[in-house]
């Protein structure tokens, strides 16, 4: 659980202190990478690859950039979306890479993904290399994602689109409703925050693209819902990526006098019962698509 | 403005007076039906259409309730999306079905449509006379919405669908993000629920649908959002939907104390940023569908 520590629905993307976000670096860097988390973490993303990848094909023989690609559990869908392009991926981390590497290679063993350790804002590639980049739950943990953007658009051709993807805690709507719930929410929120990050930026995506120079910016909302009707959504959406992500912040939330355990574990439990039956859970991702100009 | 005085975003449907809600029914009804009211209303619904009425579509010859009709915002869409349909539209205002008859009349001449004035608590029809009913910003006004439910079955054949379609005013996410925003929606949800209402009722479709006995409930979300990119969205969605309608709450929200002229203009005039250049509007309705059990 601490390998979610501070960050929010971060399904692809290493600990927080690959950006050199900050607080609680080193818990997270210790429990993040094991086995049983990167399997974890790429089963949330398939709970959401539909949803999320909708649209993103790149063309064959089109060399394609994925910032912060983690674990590789958005690479995979990346690879199976566009099976002839050519995927660069880069990650700080050199275990994360290792095993994204192993975990796409096992998933689809003929993609062709070359793997590098960097930081996006010092990127080891020339002016205008790749035809597209993608980033998913990554700039949600950068002091300035205007920079990063930045930073990515230099490496993009002219013509070239760039893609990201960021939820928002503040589009999560529970049933039964509860101020406890929203609170322990909100928690997550302010240690990411704490951490550098902005859990929020979803909402932010379209004026950000815009300013960093993209061109023909289109923000879509993708929304997620889960109700008992569809119990492998609670499952995968609900529980498993978004109730493990704030629960992933406790001792946190404690050790830094955020909250108590009672009134945590009372904010958990509510959050527990969108869960089941008769609880519904609602939250908005953000995929955005900016084009870079011509000249 | 006062029109939709008490009320959430409402695009079909007449005051809270048809449906025995109540402290503002009279300045509702007294402002609710100009000429203008109800054009505003049809083009705030053309913004909204292809959100909502996507997947709704009734066989030729098929026999349809459309209750709360009012204007005809929505009945309008209903005809054009199911030609052959034979729509009965129902609405405890005679003005407003009047209203709703020239409405539809004029844009679809060729529409199957029955008008009857009548309460959905008390529908003059007989068991199993519709094989789809439609209620479009309805529920969110009755108390007990339930009882509701209970009422459209009753007249639904077996195996018929009913279509159920609801805002959430907690699913609004704002940019730039503005607690004084927050708290001017947060009074036009606490004037609903003191008429009856509940604007935070599209989270609770699913277990309200299940709970009245329908099968195979599915809910969608509807999510609709606009920024700079979508000037008409912006406008049709943002302003003149949402901001209008928020708006039409200030002398309400004024009398009964709940704020201050200037903290109300102050969270309006945050609203009104989410319009602008580089500002963001995020809303979700929640479209339900279930079906009569056959036995």
């Amino acid at each position: 659980m601490d390998r979610l520590t501070g960050r929010s629905l971060d399904l692809c993307t290493g600990p927080l202190s690959r950006h050199g976000g900050g607080m609680n670096t080193k818990s997270a860097y210790v429990h993040g990478y094991s086995p049983q988390e990167a399997r974890r973490l790429g089963d949330q993303a398939d709970t959401l690859a539909g949803l999320l990848h909708a649209g993103t094909a790149y063309a064959a023989g089109s060399r394609v950039l994925e910032v912060g690609c983690g674990v590789g559990a958005q690479t995979v869908h990346l690879a199976r979306s566009s099976p002839g392009a050519r995927i660069v991926a880069i990650d700080r981390s050199a275990e994360s890479l290792a095993q994204a590497q192993e975990y796409v290679t096992a998933r689809e063993p003929w993609a062709s993904v070359e793997w590098h350790i960097a930081d996006l804002h010092d990127l080891p590639f020339g002016v205008g290399e790749f035809h597209h980049v993608f980033a998913c739950f990554v700039l949600e943990h950068l002091p300035d994602p205007g920079r990063a953007l930045a930073a990515l658009r230099r490496v993009l051709r002219p013509g070239g689109t760039l893609t990201v993807i960021e939820g928002d805690h503040g589009s999560v709507v529970l049933h039964p409703d509860s101020i406890h719930a929203h609170e322990v929410i909100g928690h997550q929120v302010r240690l990411q925050a704490a951490a550098g990050g902005n859990a929020l930026l979803g909402r932010a995506l379209q004026p950000l693209l815009s300013d960093a120079g993209f061109d023909q910016v289109m923000v879509r909302p993708r929304t997620a819902y889960a109700d008992a009707t569809r119990p492998a959504l609670v499952d995968g959406l609900t529980r498993k990526t978004f109730i493990a992500m704030v629960e992933a912040v406790r001792d946190q939330a404690l050790s830094t006098g955020l909250t108590t355990a009672a009134d945590w574990d009372r904010g958990i439990a509510d959050l527990r019962l969108t869960a089941e039956e008769g609880g519904t859970f609602h939250y908005t991702f953000f995929k955005a698509v900016g084009v870079k100009p011509l000249a």
